[in-house]
């Protein structure tokens, strides 16, 4: 399954979602993350990610696509998931 | 077709880029943009985004899917949408 996964957390926390995060997707741009994860991966994922956030004030959207396929993607501009090593 | 966009500018862009994705899709999150539309009103869109940002600086990236089935949505936390009435 692809995903694309956006967080909105507040300041503190952020460094704890995307190091998370970056366990099991890849960085592509401010706060979002990107990859081909299996339903367990993602069950792990969101329970490990659940913990670490405030439900009430915190959000993370998560897009699911079954099929690689199905999506495509444009950048306009930069392609800042370069500089991904940097975390 | 179904469309997730996410944008990364210079501060004092944000606006700008805001007010003008607000014209064609619904804010979601953060910097986050997500919507249905035609190929017709995307190419004015993204053309018109190409103008307002720094191509070396700024980034733009936009999910396009095709048929709204294919794509499904999980938030965990709060559902920022609902200020979105702000802009």
């Amino acid at each position: 399954m692809r995903i694309i996964l956006i967080y909105d957390v507040t300041e503190g926390k952020c460094e704890k979602i995307r190091k998370e995060c970056n366990k099991y997707l890849n960085w592509i741009q401010n706060s979002v993350f990107e990859g081909t994860i299996t339903n367990a991966k993602l069950l792990e994922l969101t329970n490990s990610l659940k913990k670490k956030i405030n439900l009430e004030t915190d959000s993370i959207i998560i897009f699911k696509i079954n099929n690689e396929s199905w999506i495509n993607k444009e950048i306009i501009g930069n392609e800042k998931n370069e500089i991904s090593t940097f975390i």
